[in-house]
């Protein structure tokens, strides 16, 4: 496929994503963490708008002054903007409206897309890697808005279980290994340079920690004793008083899990999903195990299947060797992140298609669990 | 005009107001304290169904279930309801539903008005102005909520500037005076019982406090000198930076204010408005004036013209000698609130027409100013 | 007794008062409301140095330049000052260092009152009764603060349990009525000017509500029933899940009340204590009565023995017509606090002997239960 | 030094700290981080009481059955105790009380001590450690609430200002290294197990960054531009309108430094101290350089002077690889706090002698700056 195919595909997938939600669905952000519809809509945009075309194309127009202080996400150099936990409050411009905004920069889009300027195109690639990542976001801040609406509407069936073979034990022997990405694709800069790091002996699963499992924590008071959890974490689940992963609701002692398609019975083969680092560590540790690293989970990923969930490593996310902030903008992309949040790897059922790779390295907050995060457990040897 | 003309005059009007909403602007809630226009058309209905339908019509079957848990506002007599942050969080029902849940509630309360029970004509009315209330809350509500939108978008000339003529000053007389509603029409229960109250001699102002006036006091450092504010007001002020009433916004040293129909300059001869009653109080004291008792203004109120701001007044909102909460749900309407408000006399530009009355007690905490409130000065004698 | 023994007799009863602390306890804040035994000490003595000695006395030199930096305590007028809630952390000057300033300051003061100067012993008059509002508070802050040490020392046995004659109703009959202070001795500003007030058919209990009365609200469900509850009540008690007064304690069903003599069992026959507004309003609505006005109460004083408890009224802390704010820091003393307080009437266990009057008004705003605040049940007739 | 020695000397140590303390000093907490000498002093002796007399001595009885609520820290598995931010208002036990309890403790456990158990004294020694620890802590959090007073008074003299000798860079080849103690004398179960490490090619400065080039990164703009910080940092300086280090302050251009001995000129020369990762990070990154990861620093070490300022790394506090946590509560030493922390490596001019070596991890969050936190810069080569 080339670019404009691919330029095609992608952006219309994020359309393609809202296809049943109605119009008020597109405004809704329950968290400040989370953002509407319309706004991944919008945004994703802007980010071809600013970063492509106003650089590169001389005769383009913005579409509309204000859309640049609407739409900008977080980038300091970029100007002001509008506050994050607001985004919910832009009724204007109207759905309608961001729709229209998407065809004409998609139309400008195309026009430089054909120049085939090899430093824009690789801009464009990795405008489109954004707006994957933002189709999943789309999906995830969805299903947070949605969950705080009684009337549990279906608007999506994003096949969330996903059932498991059985387990069994990969070793890894110690030794150095390259970490990184070396391929010749799209990576993003925390993801270079390849490097060397030295691993010890370890042993992996090859499978995630099912529903099953994870009952088996829940009934064995595993959210009443502190040994098992970081201070943090303990404080975090006593003060909100959580007692189970997020969208899990218990009524008459049966185990329910709201998704996009509706309220449903938890399936217990199921990979357990929407758990924090503290609650996947806890359970590690209750299991008298722990979390992979992120260099042990990337040198033992090709002898596991992943991609159903996005697995959280025990490794914070810190800049790989030589890793340099991009000048512009574009340097606030990945490097201004890289404190107190812990690594993920793998991908998710909400992932776009062909978006992770072996050497993509997620991260987040350990507090978060509104993205389908789940667990892989590894020990030393 | 009969009952039944009222009621669709009435219900009309609300949506009347929303002419001009796009699908987007109906689920807007920019704070806690105001509510999308979405859930006044839908709480409102659901007053006549909770209130009247369900409990005197045997025929009538609820719309939907869950509306009652969505659509209570405060009534902890009738459940549990949704949390007033998350108003805006209701993305479903869609605009559409909430209109054919109006339709739906009107026609069972058409047949029910037409059996002319007296009773339950008197709680048809009741709802009535429990909705005119609402419509101008769904104006002020929007306002605020619009205000955070950059575009500024234009949806209600409300004629908000209203040129006052000269100010003179009236003196009453010391001596007991008759206080509270005593016709035979609709009044709230907090204006009853009709009783004596002593008052000492008074002046009062015929106008208003103009825009011009309350610039005067902000020139002259209003906003920076403790002396003429209660020690809460000053607290307000300096902790949220305020130099302004609400709405105010200074460009290049011109004053301009937000209003549903776009930003305007300051009109100097406007009643000013959106001040709260820490800043007519400091205005008032920085005149070497007071605001009114609400008994004082209730005895003067006929030697002024008076209906296009809420007036604050220097009485707490507390119940009338006598007064006793209705059994039931209802009696939640007025007596919990008596406690940290202060009464506003009047009526302003957003009050449906035929609502106010020279005893209507309107009541608000301290720091809001959200609603068209404005200031009368007086002064012992 | 002359006003140099008068000053003596007040200013040594502030030091009696700290007799049983250690060092320790003198620098006690346990919240922002609630001030260190020190504090008090040194802050009365800053009232008489900077509101009659250094704008009297030419000769007098301040004890130290940071003085009224750190022993203001909401004169703005008078300049910058400690954080409210930082009281606590001005371990300088030490504890014997405050008595020498007190010792000091007490020598030029009575070298001035020799003097005799009407006008100035006037405002001696009033430190000394500003004094006497702070030994008060030292006892009710101290009170407070030491209730978080599970040590629960005895340092004071001020006699908190006063057991009540048999209950009787007064009626008074509807008039208009003198209200406010109009002899020759001292009073404060808010109490005055002495004026008219017509008051209904009313009918008001000669006892206070006991602890076994209020144990009887509390078993019937009282906290549980948001009917009997101001909206704002209810929401705080529901916040901070409040089942009782302040300072019981439930150990295996008895009921326990900590004092500053240590934890003793509740006795059934005092007058309850340490009740809020909303508290003290839920009880009388769930008796079917209310509490009365402060010019009922004042009005029936006469009638019934008071004195062991502040007795919340129904009246918001508003200023009796023609109340004017003296110039000068002196008018922060009552006026800027008129708003979002109730008044309490009477006086209590810990007021300083021949403190209070008929007239007084003592006011709190409707969440504080710190002091020793108490009930009279009301009716109208 | 035998056992019994180093017991006494380290122990009259925290006593001999607060040589110049006022009785009142001992109680100062001035935020939730930080804790009143008296609590260090009693908590470290409760230490020994809890984690070796009470299981090892049967004929020791407690001091007080109280002192397990009011001294333990945070040890879940030793049940509840005094809310953190609440140990400022244990007025009682006083200051007395607790050296009582001190030297109740040290005679039983140098008692124990001469039994000789090898076992028993491996945890002597923790508790010894323990203790120093809370020696810089006691140093560390008394400076900072002595700051909230305007007295400035002097109570130690830490020699806070060590002029730097001329800066170097030394180069480090890329390898494979051994990292963690290795040693037999005592060392944290986090420095453990010494484990290989592979490290690239980098430079690291002799020197630590003086007060004068951080004036430099001030003077330039720094805390006005965000693309040198993280985003967090960012927000965080932007929140708090933070400007320059802890401590530091303005008067008429010229900076000073509050210190334990008075309000000082600052030094140029001195190696700045009090500024957090977030500072440390951007100023790195304003010189185009970074923060050594520990693992460099360690390898670095011995070639260059290290020990008057912790020094921040690029590295988030993580198990090494085969860490396990002890059973029991010392289990929560170290263990629970692997989260959210980054590391410093070195020591400080408030760090007991003999305390640190080059394995020695210390943590914080990122956030905080009260410890002598300084900055040591590197390259990649």
């Amino acid at each position: 496929m080339n670019l404009s195919e691919t330029f095609h595909r992608v952006r219309n997938h994020s359309l393609h994503l809202c296809k049943n939600l109605i119009t008020e669905d597109f405004s809704l952000q329950a968290s400040e963490e989370v953002s509407p519809p319309k706004w991944h809509l919008a945004h994703t945009t802007w980010f071809f708008e600013q970063f492509i075309l106003v650089p590169n194309d001389p005769s383009y127009e913005v579409k509309h002054p204000q859309f640049n202080f609407l739409f900008n996400s977080y980038y300091n150099s970029l100007g002001a903007r509008t506050a994050r936990n607001q985004r919910g409050l832009m009724s204007r411009p109207s759905v309608d409206e961001v729709k229209t905004y998407r065809a004409y920069v998609d139309a400008a889009m195309l026009n430089l897309i054909e120049k085939k300027d090899p430093k824009i195109n690789e801009l464009v690639t990795l405008g489109l890697n954004h707006e994957q990542q933002h189709q999943e976001l789309l999906i995830t801040d969805l299903k947070y808005s949605l969950w705080f609406n009684p009337l549990n509407p279906r608007v999506m069936d994003i096949q969330e279980y996903k059932v498991e073979s059985k387990s069994k034990w990969v070793n890894v022997n110690a030794g150095v290994y390259q970490i990184g990405y070396k391929g010749k694709d799209f990576c993003y800069d925390n993801e270079l340079n390849p490097h060397k790091v030295y691993i010890n002996d370890f042993a992996v699963s090859t499978t995630l920690v099912t529903n099953q499992e994870y009952l088996e924590f829940i009934e064995a008071g595993g959210y009443a004793n502190p040994t098992y959890w970081h201070d943090e974490g303990w404080a975090w689940a006593k003060e909100l008083e959580i007692k189970a992963p997020l969208y899990w609701e218990q009524q008459d002692g049966a185990w329910f899990y709201f998704t996009l398609d509706g309220l449903k019975p938890i399936i217990l083969d199921a990979a357990v999903a929407h758990v924090n680092f503290y609650e996947a560590s806890a359970f590690a540790s209750w299991k008298g195990m722990r979390l992979p690293t992120e260099f042990e989970w990337e040198v033992a990923q090709n002898q596991f299947e992943w991609g159903k969930r996005w697995e959280w490593t025990n490794s914070a996310y810190l800049p790989y060797p030589g890793f340099e902030v991009a000048p512009g903008a574009i340097g606030e992309y990945n490097g201004k992140f890289m404190i107190n949040q812990m690594v993920l790897r793998g991908a998710s059922v909400a992932t776009s298609e062909g978006h992770s790779r072996p050497t993509y390295r997620n991260f987040f907050h350990p507090k978060y669990r509104w993205q389908f995060m789940g667990i892989r457990l590894a020990k030393s040897l």
